[in-house]
């Protein structure tokens, strides 16, 4: 049962394949379970909740990242950390409010969607990725900041890009951007 | 759009936890779906064959491999080359029966159980990584060989380790083991 030390790093990573294609057949169970794709799209992200919320603790023991002191600093750390540690890519970050509490991560490629050519057109309404929403709620809860997060582009429904749409809803009390 | 070469190894791999508990997501949604622990895990099954006649086009772009000329080759291949691409561990290898067409791979550890203690009293049939048999088995068959795949022990079920049976059923021409 016991490791060595020098296998740990390694065992924490898996081709990205065999995932994109078991969250296809998550999506593709879930469209069988349910008609509705807005009821697809509550079902992912709720599932994400769920995963987010246990994912917080393997990224704060392992990130060694500090205390956020901006919505700003949160969003970077997402994008640049998270999205990188967990799916292999790093979205842009951009703020898109006057009140520094809206951010848009942006990403040219969208690593869950690589085997996936497009929607079906009974399908339309269907955020394939709704989860990594949830995922980011969930995981934004564990550390108290209350989020929105939802696809504002999606390249599945023909659009340059994917960009995810983080909506801080509270205030923290240093809410300086470091941009 | 372009990507730099450097970056492509990178991006084909990604943190392990998102992937296990996605696979826990989808066995949550099939244990919601269906009352009966088979056909939980049938559809498992069904599942990852569908995820097998995919990835093998993967694996074969990717390993390097070259064509197999004995059961014994196939069963070293998956065990050395596949687990340890698609999931980052490597299984030890038994051949299980004088006919030198039944293996086994045991797991001292199985990655997908990671965030999972122990089944619910009612689901005790329940075959949770079932998905890998259905991938094995979906991907021998895309490169014609048809082999019976299933859980022989299970450590989730109380078993010292986690042993995935392959029987393959028909006897390639030249059937010598390199071992």
């Amino acid at each position: 049962m016991s490791q060595s030390p020098g296998r740990k790093q390694e065992n924490h990573k898996i081709s990205r394949e065999l995932f994109v294609l078991t969250y296809g057949a998550l999506v593709a169970q879930l469209c069988k379970d349910y008609e509705k794709d807005e009821d697809v799209n509550t079902c992912l992200d709720r599932m994400g909740y769920g995963i987010g919320v246990r994912l917080i603790d393997d990224f704060l023991a392992h990130s060694a990242v500090k205390k956020c002191r901006s919505y700003s600093e949160t969003a970077d750390i997402i994008a640049q950390v998270a999205f990188k540690t967990y799916l292999g890519v790093t979205p842009s970050v951009s703020c898109s409010s006057a009140a520094g509490n809206e951010f848009s991560l942006i990403l040219d490629k969208n690593p869950l969607v690589d085997f996936v050519e497009e929607l079906p057109a009974e399908r339309a309404s269907l955020c394939y990725c709704n989860l990594l929403c949830g995922v980011i709620r969930g995981a934004l809860e564990m550390v108290h900041l209350a989020a929105e997060v939802t696809f504002l582009q999606d390249r599945l429904k023909g659009d340059a890009v994917t960009e995810i749409g983080i909506t801080f809803l509270r205030k923290p009390e240093d809410g300086k951007h470091k941009r």
